[in-house]
């Protein structure tokens, strides 16, 4: 139970990586969203018994953390495995009898970069409509102000990070106090597209690059709430669930 | 006419300034909005017969440049006029009476801040609802790529500006491509409000912190379609009414 004539903590939203010094990222928790794909393969890896991920920002990190942790390495470029890894970034190519008690090297562009500028967070978390649920809970049980963190396109917005973040601005805002712009457009936004989130996603600029390359099961992989329930929590350059 | 086999200009939301480095300036018109209440004011003063508008962006620069040019001199800080100056950010205070033929150098922190960003765009305009169907016409006409950019507040996104931007794609984007995931989310959201675009406002960041200034006659003016039908056009440092 919460009680609500107390203070509550403040919920926002940053829809690019640049905002996020703008906001008091010290006093928070974070959540890193990057939608398609990263952050739903972490929860899917995770859930399905990766001992831990390890998010990097380049190939060359990825190779040589994979080396020294003798660890699965995955990564793709232009929708391809990069040279020199051995796995891409589709949450499909990590079933339990594949990653269980294995380590993850994962190198993102967009999400790794947003999870180094959140250093320094109360809390860091990733989140993906495979976890939410998970999220949420986590959210409302910690009591402190949070930032759903977005991380977008090469430091633009874009809708499915939007998208997911609007969905828990709607499903947790009552515990929590609402002044911020970005949640109530983010919320603007689920609220539009809940009943067909691929709506939404078909017109998005993601799936117009992506989508001729045979990602759609992943991509529903990515918008199913609650099908890899993990909670990657973010500690000492490594993500283990912590549930 | 326009001849939609043509391949189309690109139409863009930048929704906050932090963010327009990432956008192609160079080769765009940039569309400045700042809704509550700078580029309404803007359309007020120039519609009812301003000679110009000079945007500045201190205090100090303003009763500078307004000795200089012999020129009325306005600006708000914290709700009131500025110290130093002679008249307020409303629109409601320059009726034509009062403002034809003067020049008025005014001092806005986020809409100027952005108006600099722009410069070396092919074109820059100035936006809000009291001239939307003018600047509508005018970036229709121009057969260039457009960037609608949002003040936002302090470098954050806001509502009332991201707003504004969706409803010029909405009424302009079949002439476009649109493929800025930021253009659907702004036009998600001016869909969602459209048949009551104070509701939207009254939930609003910036509604919360100016509402109890009792600006609800200035908010109804910003929100009036077509009330200050003037096209300002920025040029040597001045906007001028090119309608």
């Amino acid at each position: 139970m919460y009680d609500y004539s107390l203070k509550k903590p403040e919920l926002e939203v940053c829809p690019s990586p640049v905002l996020l010094p703008f906001y008091n990222v010290n006093k928070s928790v974070v959540v890193i969203i990057d939608v398609l794909r990263a952050t739903s393969t972490i929860a899917a890896a995770l859930y399905n018994g990766a001992s831990s991920v390890i998010p990097v920002a380049t190939v060359e990190k990825c190779i040589e953390v994979g080396a020294k942790e003798n660890a699965l390495t995955a990564g793709e470029r232009d929708g391809s495995i990069a040279p020199g890894l051995d796995h891409g970034n589709s949450p499909l190519e990590y079933p339990k009898e594949f990653i269980a008690d294995q380590t993850l090297v994962l190198t993102t562009t967009n999400g790794t970069r947003l999870l180094h500028k959140a250093i320094g967070a109360k809390a860091i978390v990733t989140g993906s409509f495979p976890n939410i649920s998970a999220l949420c809970t986590y959210l409302l049980q910690q009591d402190q102000p949070v930032i759903l963190a977005c991380a977008g396109w090469k430091d633009r917005i874009n809708t499915e990070d939007t998208l997911f973040a609007g969905a828990v601005v709607n499903r947790i805002r009552d515990a929590f106090e609402v002044n911020c712009d970005s949640s109530l457009i983010a919320e603007s936004l689920y609220l539009q597209y809940k009943t067909n989130l691929m709506d939404l996603i078909k017109i998005s600029s993601h799936y117009k690059r992506l989508g001729r390359l045979g990602i759609q099961k992943d991509i529903d992989y990515c918008l199913s709430s609650d099908i890899a329930p993990a909670l990657p929590f973010y500690k000492n350059g490594r993500l283990s669930n912590i549930l």
